[in-house]
């Protein structure tokens, strides 16, 4: 039954304020500064670091730095709090120092959550992100504009004077992995601000009022202008910490390649069909250099296709199950003759 | 092509206000007054009731009233839009008598999403509910305290101070159908404020940094105090409005009976194993009467389970799979031999 008490304490702090102000001397700590968490690099992988209070105190306080629970978010019950510095302290060999201090470095947010190695770790970090950054932006009621209290797990804010309560957003995002009807080739977009040569899944955030598969077939005709023949659950989910605190919800969907991709230019670079074979070259050199080391900007053919998202990504999971042919079309729902509508 | 020129469509009005501005008149409207949607009520389902700008006006006008794009949200591009009043319209007589005019009526908000006959109309309700709900909600910046300027779509607020964007909330909610390893019993709930007799599945809201796999697992352990032995997506989601902008995704999971159910007092009056056929019962019985006008709030045992949820919600749908012996232990998920972690 530990894990029934592990949830049920960790809900327990994240409403008792005063309990968890008594544990939080004994707490272990990530750090994260300017979104960057401190990790540990290791060949082709990302492991946080965390610390005691007294070890963090200490070697913060080398640098005249200090923190308290009014900058830092609840992650876990066990073994792992979160702790994150206002404190304007944003040159690097600042960081260099302080991290080296630790045995440890600080990594810029997307790709430590695009290389770290378990599931675990990397939704810790989405959820200290996410919890901090809702945190700082939710100071004042949006109904009436009072200051808000915040719970010190962050996990609710309360206006004092309308009586309302607020919980940190959480946005839900269907993101697809489409296939021809022979699941021969694969749809992949490379997205605005992104570096040349990385191209992905498609995705978007769900609109009120409607569902996810609804999503993903809005999502696919606006971003690249095509009609999907199918959709179905890859029954995996994954917090993301960017740009906002969002779920994505992995989808495969089937549409037909005589469609003309329609790449919207708002959003998209470039959107292209590739056979396996190409997409499997890209995976094996992700693979082989994780952390995208090779990756140029100045490559001479700009749709070309090089990397796919490391493997923190949920992108990743799907476009190698795609490869190596682990992703069937027509996923079957496990409820059997489901009709179009109840 | 032509849903992919409605989604670019609806994108697009959700954004040009004075584009959207210029078709108000042109538009059709749902008319919802204090949570009460207008509705036709048929023998056993509800459909909403759409009317065009001229004879709102008109009939709206005949009680002193009137509407504009102030207090209308944005619902489809196509031949429906939402609006929604302000005015304080509240006495049960004047509802009837409105609603009498348009040869329809006003229903609860609860009740009209239990029973209208199509997800369609059901989406746009919960769209209606969860834009008006927040456009009304999101009247300052959290950041600053400046009011924000809110789309005529209520489809996001900016902050005319520090240019922040809002954008409607919508949370993931995970909901879950628990069954034996024999699949043969059900664990359902009874929440608490919901009136006597009616069981559903376990449900909750994902919190940040949390797969909604997680988020089965821990609300399980939270509600009824039992670890689970697996779960798996039904691929299906809903959105709902209540008690705030939801999107409710469907899973099974698999618990074993010789565990103590130890339901949280804070969250529900009771939570038990029911049998295949007992259920069966409350099924046929909430579907020969879905506005569950035989519910009583005086029967003698309160932790006899008489209906289920009508077949407008989630729970529904889930339940009844289970009945109908479509619903399987070891939901095969559409990719193969998935390992537990990247």
């Amino acid at each position: 039954m530990r894990y029934v008490e592990r949830v049920r304490l960790l809900d327990y702090w994240s409403i008792q304020d005063s309990a968890l102000a008594s544990e939080f001397r004994h707490s272990s700590f990530l750090l994260m500064v300017d979104r960057k968490p401190l990790v540990k690099k290791c060949e082709d992988s990302t492991k946080l670091s965390f610390h005691s209070y007294s070890e963090l105190q200490k070697k913060l306080g080398d640098y005249g730095l200090s923190f308290d629970s009014s900058n830092s978010c609840l992650l876990d019950a066990v073994d792992q709090n979160g702790n994150e510095m206002d404190a304007p302290i944003d040159k690097e060999d600042v960081l260099r120092a302080l991290g080296h201090s630790f045995d440890a470095q600080f990594m810029e947010l997307r790709m430590a959550m695009l290389t770290i190695a378990t599931e675990r770790e990397r939704n810790l970090l989405a959820k200290f992100q996410s919890l901090s950054r809702w945190s700082r932006t939710y100071r004042r009621c949006p109904k009436c504009g009072a200051p808000l209290r915040m719970r010190i797990s962050k996990s609710a804010a309360g206006c004092p004077s309308c009586s309302r309560f607020y919980y940190p957003t959480y946005s839900p995002v269907a993101i697809t992995l489409v296939s021809d009807p022979t699941n021969s080739f694969a749809l992949l977009v490379r997205h605005k601000g992104s570096r040349s040569g990385v191209y992905t899944a498609i995705a978007g955030f769900a609109q009120s009022g409607e569902s996810l598969e609804e999503c993903v077939r809005r999502e696919i005709a606006e971003e690249v202008g095509i009609p999907i023949l199918s959709a179905a659950s890859l029954n995996r989910t994954q917090p993301w910490p960017m740009p906002d605190s969002s779920l994505m919800c992995a989808y495969h969907a089937v549409a037909d390649m005589s469609h003309k991709v329609d790449a919207c230019p708002g959003e998209l670079e470039s959107a292209r069909w590739f056979s396996r074979d190409e997409v499997a070259v890209a995976l094996q050199r992700t693979l082989d250099d994780p952390f995208l080391e090779g990756l140029s900007d100045n490559i001479d053919d700009r749709q070309k296709l090089v990397f796919i998202p490391p493997r923190g990504a949920i992108a990743h999971y799907m476009i190698r199950a795609w490869v190596e042919r682990r992703l069937h079309i027509n996923g079957r729902s496990s409820i059997e003759n489901d009709s179009l509508q109840q």
